[in-house]
């Protein structure tokens, strides 16, 4: 279940640039045009980091799985799937209101997700498994959720507001952070 | 032959997602014209992976291979990498009858070449194999089989019934099923 | 090395459906066009299974590599990669002369590369190493080198006999070979 | 972090195939405006064969990471997942001033992260692990990334003579480089 998932996030993070259309003109100008389309690249590309190093750790603490788990987890990654679309639509509209609110939606029902696959995970481990331990109470995960529930309706009065929270997302995330590091030394 | 089959699907069940083509207005209507797509997208994502699943529990339990098993193995990959097309012709065409018939013909298929792959694999581990033990009865495999040679001419006259045959097959497998998690724990 | 060529393969064998370009009109009469490329691209799903196999089940003797190695290899892969190319250039063009004979070229530098690449490993690995025993005589792998490069100045004057040499070295591969069991069994 | 690196650099290598498109006419004249295209993937494969040896190489020696490191392994990733992209665009302009100038951008920012990631590395691992030493003066990436500040500007006044400097680095990196054996082996 790890190498599959993280082949898909490989992919994912991957087939993106190819929403980056090479463009006909050899110059400078004619990259202008992209630029949205590439800040918007950028930090779909954090986001997957992110989920990649986080689903990544979660699943090495898990030492078995059942049905329920798995798709659990295939949830997640349908979620992940969905990046690439609304990372072109979004930046293809220079962050017009409905796109950046779409991709709100999308980061939304990801992080959402990944909460259930980590209940599901402990439920199957127990609540003083390792793999509880290192889920631990999961603030930012819970933190990010309610950013996106706000960030969402935002969006259409806001929309630079909005952006501007999903940035601060992947910044919180971004900041290392003990938990991962202490088991991925381990 | 896991490693690469993993990798084949996880890249099938991605590039899907490809065809979701990002439209042009920024506009919630503009979404609308996608719904069909993207209905025929969540059902094949669940097929592939409910293929996925089956098919990492099965080759779990294999402990070698001949010549044949790997072709049989290809069979069906070659099935499977068919979906992205079906579906979303499917979807394109708002589940029209024809593309309805053939999604049906590759499910079809497919369900056959895991089928042949199941015996291939008892052939040359013997009945009394974990791995026998493992594939059991499979009522459910044929089961599946069953209801898409009836949905497949079918689709032609009540395309919406054959529809959801194909959404019923894939409840079947959706609910947790003891004998994959049985072994999956091991 | 193994997992990276075998996620390369993994790769090719699936992209290349995306040249099977969905049709705008939902009848069997759509799919017509599409033969020549569904037949084409079934070819070349066949060759690149070959290839898998044989390069896999090579890799799997290999205990250690050096910088020539990882050469050979990325040498192999990149002909390999041209392979969804070639494809879909002779299947949209009706198995035209000069696409033909391109597709030969690149299966006939394919199979040059196989063979460079078998050399680079025994030479490093000693004539008495397993690896040579395992690679054998490979008479299979010259006689197709010879039929490629008969088939491709033919296909300029006979497109249809060089084509039929390629599905003829392809079903040559597709007879189990016992040397590869004997060793996947291992 | 090995795997999903190994993953995402297969994919990005593959996935540059696809810019090579497929030409409507069945002659070799059809395929003479592909040429630059074409030159342009051979020189990019080559490029990222090099950075999957490298890195495959670098992290094969690392036994522990941490948050900073999986952001400096990303930040590399980043700037490879551009070079589909830039190849495209600097082929489709028969290698005009501004594609050739940003083809080395792309090339200056992977070497620069590659730079980042070996430090990272080392800080972790400490001066006098094995890590420390298998990187070693890494002579051959600070002279690429000199040659690359210098090949971006003259691209804008002799186009040539910049590409000729790419082309240059990477057959400093074709040539069997000991260390990289000597670890490989290992």
């Amino acid at each position: 279940m790890e190498a599959f998932s993280d082949g898909v996030i490989a992919i994912i993070i991957t087939i993106m640039v190819l929403e980056l259309r090479v463009p006909h003109e050899p110059t400078l100008a004619a990259l202008r045009p992209l630029l949205p389309v590439f800040l918007s690249y950028v930090l779909s590309f954090i986001y997957l980091g992110i989920y990649w190093g986080n689903h990544h750790h979660l699943l090495h603490a898990v030492d078995h799985v059942n049905g329920r788990t798995l798709w659990a987890n295939l949830h997640l990654l349908f979620w992940l799937s969905l990046v690439p679309f609304v990372t072109a639509w979004m930046g293809e509209n220079h962050f017009a209101r409905v796109p950046v609110a779409v991709y709100g939606i999308v980061l939304l029902a990801a992080s959402i997700a990944y909460y259930v696959l980590t209940r599901v995970l402990i439920a199957l481990h127990g609540r003083s498994s390792t793999l509880a331990s290192a889920v631990g109470r999961d603030s930012k995960g819970q933190i990010s959720t309610l950013i996106y529930l706000v960030a969402v309706p935002l969006a259409f009065w806001q929309r630079w507001i909005a952006f501007s929270m999903y940035v601060f997302v992947a910044i919180i995330w971004l900041i290392p952070d003990r938990r991962i590091e202490r088991k991925l030394t381990n």
